[in-house]
């Protein structure tokens, strides 16, 4: 047997690669949508990708499934347990190879087998494939976990209700984790555990960084394994989960259906340096995201423009914080134009039509002026709050608000900002998250809608090492 | 003033920036359709695309004019010079930003001017740009000639009559271009020269491998400004021009509209080893282009499949031979896939929607069994034509065939397999060219139409070196 | 805690970082020596490189440590179990920073702790470490076994016997590594197993290609650990392993001293295809290694030059084949040129001194004349066999021989050929392996020593398809 | 005849491949060290680099012809008319194959022929190439100028004596300059001419931004051709020239000898984020180069570094600015680390032996604290020159300083700041420049040998622009 993790980074998201050498056959479960990674690897590996095996409808990403299945000419394995419920069911298009499945059934992969596992809790439909691998031994090795089990967490339970407004299905859907777990605990501890997210995805809440693990281990230091009681265990896992991006209900369908095949995308090109096109642009209702440091953004940018700096939670905060509907354009460094594409393809933002070089900023200066921000210091916000002259508000989750926050502060999750900036007060605000990064977002975004806004430096975390009041 | 040269090798094609630094203002002479590094030299410099210069309806390559007057929403001058002759007459869309001239037309971009020459031959519209510096002197410093003079050589009038069946253009043409040359013969001898074309453009016959040249060194030396009389000159003129690939016909029309903008283009998506894919398409009406090199192919190839390497010529070749209205599907090593799509975009071949890895091969080999064909030493094929075992078949130009070739030889140009092939005798042929290069993509051809072939190793070179029989 | 695996395909080498978030620190376990990928995720992820853990003396690649020291500043934390033996005893720099480890100590990095178990076998002093990750449990949740555990296999203990002619050592490593297994066999089945390498690595027989597996599953399917008798172990531990590599006994002296540091290697450079530089060489004692494909170098290569393609076994046959002595040029495609420098440092062969490129091959043709040999068929071979125009040389493993070949074949490992090709028969012969690969290079080492020599298409899988004789 | 132009933008410097197609030979016209690209033409092109041609010796970039000379196996030809002159001598080792040429020689190549003409001024030595293809014409096509002329300029005759020290060598050049002129004046005007800088040179003072030119259009429209009077001339020739870089004395040295080969260079490693290293490296007597953007530098960098962004200047500055004699070490975009090492290369740096990337600045920050300085407007800068809080210092050239300049600003030029800073007043001083460019790498000279310094954004035109008081 061959076994090959993947890793998107990006995506904080885990994908598998198993092959069985002797029929020269592979399967992928849980495929992002950029698939070249994996025919490489088939390539190289001289397999054929013959199956792909989908744990649940995933709400963070675009699966790679449909291209994959078109690509490769495979079969899609999907889970049937969700069936007659609008929000589980998979609704593939009858052109697409696929072929559903249920808890027991068993899916071979030549001297490998896959056994189905209903896991449901994360989603209703959700299952595991515990891996076999018949040339070793009739034992199996360890269970592809998708959204069920990872590293020192489970999955959350409320993103159906809280991000695709299906409702009671968080408190629901935290029973049936319960159960999931209790079902899998008696299994054999030495199993492995290749789960599908690692740290810092929005499926969980204290995912660890450590690519696999085992059953044994989860058992024995999950915090999620350590309830006996379904009531205190259902409270545990509701507590404390962060507001879910806005766009896991748009991945939600697209994963239903299958995405759209890549080569039917309009390409994105490159406008250079031309003033007179983003002029136009900006009268149109377009996204404009400057993806320049939040550095250089504060200092000079183009009025109207978004600033979401390309770093290693670019993904993340493109999917929260812009629309779906609407054509998207990028000031870019060009080294950063097919990565930009590819994680807006990842998660679906196919709309992105046009990139502005850096340069453009200063051209726009010259002929129109451009805008900028202050960056101000916890101890002068204090100081202007003091005398009136500003508010503070405070774009973190809820719960760290609730920890401890700047005394008097105002309070609105940044995810929360494109649809409901218009409840915060209309006069000066001075923004801050933890460190500085996400409210340089949340500032360019209140910007654009007109507010006049500053972002503290430093953000909570030098408030409190400057002792200044909170509560 | 800037001025900066281009020269695409797989065109053979020029094309120049003329920028203004006190303006900041540049201009384009005849771009070609991958425009990024027009837009790096300007983003790099600080100038703002304002023109682009035409010096002709381009026969051989896709304009980046329309794409560039898009993208850098800048205006393009076109000559005006054919009007009401359909085959030489612009017909943009009024979206496009356009601006026709005429003989002695000026056109101004800051301190610099171009003054327009009508200079046809090449074709009945042609204009050059005679260049002035007006910051370091009235006087002009040069001329763009697009593919009215190269550096020893001129531009073809008959590719009109010939590419696109304009009845008795081309002697008309060969006339003109006899009364352009007296036009320029008496201009200042000092200036430069930046030609359309170098070596191996099919637009002339015997194009130097020079960049620039200058009047006064063509007057001298370049063979088409030794005539006094025109008759003469004319029949020079029309001597032993190549046969032009069909392609030409499609630019034209490409080219007077303005081509399709490249956002609109599908992508070419890859298929990685995907047998069932490449055996599914090659029941349908689809092109396959096996890229790998000839001595690969002739090894082991999928029948069905034509061998196009991708080397320096590959852009000829495949203009040439490859039809534009079926999808076309490569065989391509995947460090090339870039430069086989910009390729296939610079002669407009906007079709291409998919790649395969070599691996494909050795996988269908498994499955399915290959096809080779044999390369023959010269001795041998010798040999086997006296004993009547098979035709000998020369398949290089008019005039290289009429110069000398093989005894008993058949001749057909390569252009013309794609539509001629059925002329040819139904028993095994044996074919050749000068080194082996054009007659393995011909035995490709006539072995995808299923004709019994081998390719002579060396060419009529090696031919003549081992002393056989020629006439 | 934070944990990532790194897989080096060429050398079939894992190595792993662990860090801990909270200090900010990161150790290293077993790092190669292309240290860039470390350095690239300490940055991305915010770590300080400060401890570097070494199971033990390598034999198959050089180890990163040193190099690592130095770059990062970094400690080696080494066994110490091998003091006063010669074979097994580091003998660091006292420049290098360093700290000697025993069975039982432990080594701390923030929140984790790395507990030292002595598990000898594979060589004397070979370490394992516990892994603990302090943060989430104080259960261990795993162990980095080096080459003491693989997934499916275990390290074999013949390498210093056979590789550095240390006398008795193989069966003697061999009582030790059943004890090792003993030892670990009653700890907790739930534990990770992160093994030193994966399929295809000369370490061990049979490695499997899975990345991780637990204690659990070995202890119930690998057949190592089946044994409850010494001596059966050590028989089936002993019984075909492979014939070393040459240049593993060259790795143990590099290892135990530390690899000298890249920046005093002298650079590669590029000749291009200068003839006349090449044709010096060929009559120094340099190797000039002529890295295309087998098909290209069987058709025409420069006379004394030897054939290792660069493919995916490249490093493998380069190591095997290749004299640490002697200065090393290359024919190879300029894409490659980075790629085979970083495998050649990864083994220690710092005398890479040119490349040429494969244009060259041409030239030489031209000015010189080039050579080939034939890819015969099986059945053609066993014709002329029959009729005592050749024999048959095959030259695979011990034990692929023994247990079946072609008839009357004679036989001798690849590995011997640079030192005992002259105990062959001065007469044609065609060789044969498994599928043609290994005996094209074969045939090129025995062609570049003067013998008349022929490669069998296919190999033997392909001679007993053909129903030929063997015995 | 084949002739391609290269241009290196970072050194403004142009080189020249010229090519027989009948032989196969090729001749290189003052290649630069970076030898790559001219191994990849000849590769392409099927030609062999037999000779090397040398306009003269080199003051501003490292001569390629050594290092081609050696890796190609071919002969340089250089200038012996500089014989028994110290400053203008070649000093090859007799292992370097060479061939010295005095005015009147030819060098044949094929059917391609270089007249030698002996054109002092810029240095003793000077020869030009005149171009004659045989096989088209036995007139003369064109002419390689080297440092002579120039387009719109002639080579500064100062050099020597301003860079090297040679006394009374600034007239003396000026005038063989006006006989240089002179001897060619009467040349046919058709001929092209081609020069060794563009834009942008210290070679001279106003360079176009044109590749080529002619020489009758020199003649009409160059100022240096413009005069009769010698006396004239020189002034006009020595007046307003640069005050050269430093490091033009050691490239004289270096290129008079032939550079060091690439291949016995010490390769420069990467330490990412190592703070002990740098820390470590501040202690000792060695470069630490800054290579960020002057923004990121302003508001935080490591004491102790000096700022040159690695932008397009980058190589004009790091070569006037940085010790030969010390080691060189980068804060640096990993995507910068091969561009860094040629450019260095380029101008003979050879003693760059490390990185560190831009993340180490953080790092440091949070370990040691960093340093910034302030970046201040015009008009703060007036009033606080006028309150008396701080002095100005203009940095720009002699004559630039001349022309006009901010109201009592002191005056160093920038390329004397390494030298002379000692010389400055030592209180709080704001530089400028032009644009805010240069004096930014000024004010970090200045900080890292401990004044107080702010730059004035802007520079000069700002300041004129916001109508502050000049002289």
């Amino acid at each position: 047997m061959y076994l090959k993790y993947y890793y998107d980074e990006s995506l904080s998201q885990a994908s598998y690669m198993v092959g069985c050498q002797k029929t020269g056959e592979a399967a992928l479960i849980d495929p992002s949508r950029n698939i070249e990674e994996y025919l490489n690897t088939a390539e190289k590996e001289g397999f054929t990708i013959t199956k792909i095996l989908e744990t649940h409808i995933h709400a963070d990403f675009v699966s790679g499934s449909r291209e994959l299945a078109e690509r490769a000419s495979a079969t899609i394995y999907y889970s049937l347990e969700g069936e007659g419920d609008p929000s589980s069911e998979y609704t593939f298009d009858r052109s697409i190879r696929q072929q559903g499945v249920r808890h027991g059934d068993q899916i071979k992969l030549g001297n490998v087998t896959f056994d189905v596992v209903f896991t449901p809790g994360h989603t209703p439909e959700h299952i595991s494939f515990l891996l076999t691998d018949g040339a070793a031994s009739a034992e199996p090795l360890g269970m592809f976990t998708g959204d069920f089990i990872f590293v020192g967490d489970v999955g959350r339970p409320d993103l159906l209700e809280k991000a695709a407004g299906v409702k009671d299905s968080a408190i629901k859907g935290a029973e049936q984790m319960f159960h999931s777990i209790e079902k899998v605990k008696s299994m054999d501890s030495a199993l492995q555990i290749w789960p599908g997210h690692g740290a810092g995805s929005a499926c969980g809440k204290s995912l660890g960084s450590i690519p696999t693990t085992t059953l044994g281990y989860e058992v024995k230091t999950n915090p999620a394994f350590q309830f006996d009681d379904r009531k205190n265990f259902t409270e545990f896992l509701l507590d404390e989960q962060p507001v879910p991006p806005a766009y896991f209900a748009v991945m939600k369908k697209v994963n239903k259906e299958g995405a759209p095949l890549l080569r039917d995308q309009k390409n994105a090109l490159r406008y250079g340096t031309n003033v007179e096109k983003i002029n136009n642009l900006l009268r149109e209702n377009v996204t404009i995201v400057d993806s320049r440091s939040r550095e250089a953004y504060s200092q000079s940018h183009i009025p109207g423009t978004v600033n979401i700096a390309y770093d290693s939670s670019f993904t993340n905060w493109i999917g929260a914080l812009v629309s779906y509907d609407k054509p998207i354009f990028f000031i870019a460094d060009p080294h950063h134009f097919s990565q930009i594409t590819e994680a807006m393809n990842a998660i679906g933002l196919d709309k992105t039509e046009g990139f502005f070089s850096p340069a453009i900023v200063e051209k726009y200066e010259e002929e129109h002026g451009t805008d900028h921000y202050e960056v101000i210091s916890p101890e002068n916000a204090y100081n202007m709050q003091k005398e009136g002259n500003l508010s503070i508000l405070d774009i973190r989750e809820e719960h760290e608000f609730e920890e401890e926050h700047v005394k008097d502060a105002k309070h609105m999750v940044i995810n929360h900002l494109p649809s409901k900036a218009e409840e915060l007060p209309d006069h000066t605000m001075a923004l801050y998250c933890g460190s500085g990064a996400r409210s340089a977002i949340a500032t360019s975004i209140l910007k654009a809608k007109g507010y006049t806004v500053k972002n503290i430096k430093g953000g909570f975390m030098r408030w409190k090492k400057e002792n200044l009041p909170t509560e």
